[in-house]
């Protein structure tokens, strides 16, 4: 976590001009959106490990939150057109596309975890597999780097 | 993520089985806590970015709220007493200091989400910094593998 702990040292100078104008390059958008799709990926693979049951299911309405928190801020994040790190450049010329799934997933797992806090775990995980389309988007969209 | 994608296919069977005992192996149970934790770095890595001003604070509050999630989920993904990927064995053999820690650092990051959701993020981004304990308790628990 140094890289983090360097961006937070240096934090403690922003924090004190947080009106300043955001200086994003090229490098920290793409970072940017990195972070929120590895999150969202970790708590996804967390929930995948209690579905397929080699994790106890304690935290599936957590992980679910998490997900859905993650999935509300990821369009977003690409809107600056740029490329690089593992998205294709059909993300910006497949806009209206792309916008639309990513809202949908958005949407879907907003949905799953409403579904998961009123009802519990159990009424959520039976519909979780409908929420998460990663794959037909990835597929389309995110040139995997192994 | 097509590692998660396979789990979730077993999870497809697993589902209708969630009632089973779960079966979680040692590298099934270090994946899970680092999925936690590795969730928990890519949301502060996405905070220290607003921090440091080179990503927008729009999303300050949700970034906020899901560290504050997988912080509350943390200490209990190391109950069990398994050793490896990045843990120190310190954790088990210093248990009641590694527990006080990862309990103080749930309660600090709970209550700065706090303050962000009914003060809004500038009133919590002031106090983010005391909150994020992180490095003092790597320093000694962690074994970062670069």
């Amino acid at each position: 976590m140094s890289r983090l702990h360097s961006v937070l040292a240096v934090g403690v100078l922003g924090v004190t001009c947080l009106t300043a104008r955001v200086q994003a390059d090229d490098k920290d958008t793409i970072a940017y959106r990195q972070h929120i799709m590895k999150a969202m990926n970790e708590q996804s693979a967390a929930l995948g490990q209690i579905l397929s049951t080699v994790a106890p299911d304690d935290n599936a309405v957590a992980h679910l939150n998490a997900i859905a928190l993650a999935a509300s801020l990821a369009l977003k994040a690409f809107e600056p057109k740029v490329s690089g790190g593992e998205s294709k450049p059909e993300i910006w010329s497949n806009w209206p596309d792309f916008s639309q799934r990513m809202n949908e997933f958005a949407q879907k797992t907003a949905a799953v975890a409403k579904i998961a806090n009123e009802q519990g775990k159990d009424a959520a995980l039976g519909n979780v597999l409908d929420a998460l389309t990663c794959k037909s988007c990835h597929d389309k969209y995110r040139a995997e780097k192994k």
